[in-house]
């Protein structure tokens, strides 16, 4: 809302941008319908082709639609010539919306995670968890949330991060994460590009590699190669930790959850509510009391099919030979821009 | 909730029951999950095969759920010998549920509407909207609640005529129906029975007769042969009006709503915020200022293949012709049985 907001104040008429699940995606799109900007959106293809329901959401809301990657930009062509079939990564969607603002005078690109603008305007779902602890006098020893690019990471814990900068003392901050996608668990700390095709300033972050494309898992919101240069900053430093889950570990707290609840989480949001579990067992073990906080990122009524899947016996693990990995990094960062001079 | 409660409590095990859009059949899932109680659902076959979301929802919940008509129960083999390819309605799926719960003494059968007791237990609704009210020190001109069987509409209403029994003076109370399926508006008000195998007690209320088969909308909570006992009751009283809608203007003003509010909602609920529309719209051209009241009766997550065909343009309107229906109820209500005697 708030860059549809000063961006129809700057005088802009549309604004672009990438989605992974769809969530940012339907958010933009419902927020350039207040201000009368025009919005287009590129969605992972992996994720367009699992949930039609979402294409329809974001143009029920008045925005334009396309599959990412697309014939409509030079990344998106590029793409499909070395991988007809690529299921597409948030990088890639991001290269393709990039590519069509930079091109249109009256267009502005939107990002909808990683910068720190966005993480920002995301903290008021922190601020009112401090509120409502407040209201019942209760302090939070574990705070769990889910990771892709971090924005709702940190709009959750930035607040209670501020709070121990303050007094010197918080709660443990645990950054869950996708074992298909492992950026902080397993990715290296540098300067990256945080597209695929390069077009974006580096960004110091934990990365797997800006060419990096990930397993279609359904938590397409959390299939993206980097992480905040934030949420990374704090995690070198130690004031966060992070942990990675496969989908089916998730899933399956997802269901227990929904029956318990009533509430169908989205597959992003249920690796943080995987997570809480793992912690509220260990310290019922332990015999320890413990208050857990997480949020519900999305609601997963889009998700269906993957739920479908789960049910079924149908959902596929994936994980990362580490030394296969850190080589598939080290290759992508070769192909950084040379720094003049140097 | 209260009624797997109850069930729970007299020691039953299983409950059976209808569901068309498919809300009731989810909530009476998620309940049947708290109590330990099994669930089979069946759902009406129009609105199974058009939202298969729906199925995986009510399912990861936790129960069973077939389509209506099924080859499980003789109403539904009758009904398919009769029409391979039938559509199914509220009534018909009422009778298989029945027919399910009666042969098994440790299952009953939950109604999702049109009982007094389903109306009851929705009122929390309406109270809630009084409290509400009361808050902000406002007054409601209108309330306009859409209307299936009845317990949305009911729910949200009744607490605001008991306030008007008491004080004599209260809302106009406006309920919303869909042009093709008018029990209200051109249905008849005689005793009927409650589904189309006739297993139900007889019902004294509006009625389309009870082997009527709706037009497969897409608003499919709202398919019923008939209205509630007592919503009838007030009808014929004149404590409430009654209007109905095609449903292009209602996905018009869903699509509108949606972009205003951030919420699409559910197509019965459509109807409702149409019918608001039209009253705001009024007031505003006869320069009157009024406090409307409606409720939300679900979200619209599951029905964007009907927000697809309408922003497509392929929806279609349906009405009835008023004689040809008359003649249709009075050669339903010649099947009821003999009164013993008479």
């Amino acid at each position: 809302m708030p860059q549809a907001y000063y961006n129809a104040k700057a005088g802009i008429t549309k604004l672009t941008t990438e989605t992974g699940a769809g969530q940012w995606g339907t958010s933009l799109a419902f927020a350039c319908a207040q201000f009368g900007l025009e919005c287009e959106v590129w969605q992972v293809r992996a994720s367009y082709d699992g949930k039609p329901y979402r294409k329809i959401m974001i143009e029920t809301f008045g925005a334009t639609i396309h599959p990412s990657p697309s014939d409509l930009t030079e990344a998106g062509r590029t793409a499909l010539a070395a991988d007809p079939n690529s299921p597409g990564s948030l990088g890639l969607a991001i290269s393709e919306a990039v590519e069509v603002a930079a091109q249109d005078p009256n267009a502005n690109y939107a990002l909808g995670s990683v910068l720190n603008h966005v993480l920002l305007h995301q903290t008021i779902i922190g601020e009112e968890a401090l509120l409502q602890l407040a209201k019942i006098d209760e302090t939070v020893d574990l705070i769990v949330g889910c990771t892709g690019g971090g924005s709702n990471f940190a709009g959750l814990t930035f607040p209670f991060l501020r709070e121990r900068f303050a007094t010197g003392s918080g709660p443990v901050i645990r950054a869950v994460e996708p074992a298909s996608c492992p950026s902080l668990t397993q990715g290296t700390y540098a300067y990256d590009f945080g597209d695929v095709a390069g077009l974006t300033p580096l960004l110091k972050m934990h990365t797997l590699g800006h060419d990096f494309m990930p397993d279609p898992i359904h938590a397409g919101g959390l299939r993206y190669h980097g992480m905040s240069p934030l949420i990374s900053h704090l995690y070198e430093e130690k004031f966060i930790e992070a942990v990675a889950k496969t989908q089916q570990d998730c899933f399956a707290a997802g269901v227990l959850f929904a029956r318990t609840e009533g509430i169908i989480p989205a597959p992003e949001s249920t690796h943080a509510i995987a997570a809480a579990i793992d912690a509220a067992h260990a310290a019922t073990a332990a015999g320890e009391e413990t208050v857990i906080l997480t949020a519900l990122s999305g609601h997963g009524h889009v998700d269906m099919m993957a739920y479908d899947a789960y049910l079924r016996g149908d959902l596929i693990d994936h994980t990362w030979d580490d030394t296969e990995l850190q080589e598939s990094v080290a290759r992508a960062l070769t192909k950084l821009p040379a720094i003049p001079g140097a």
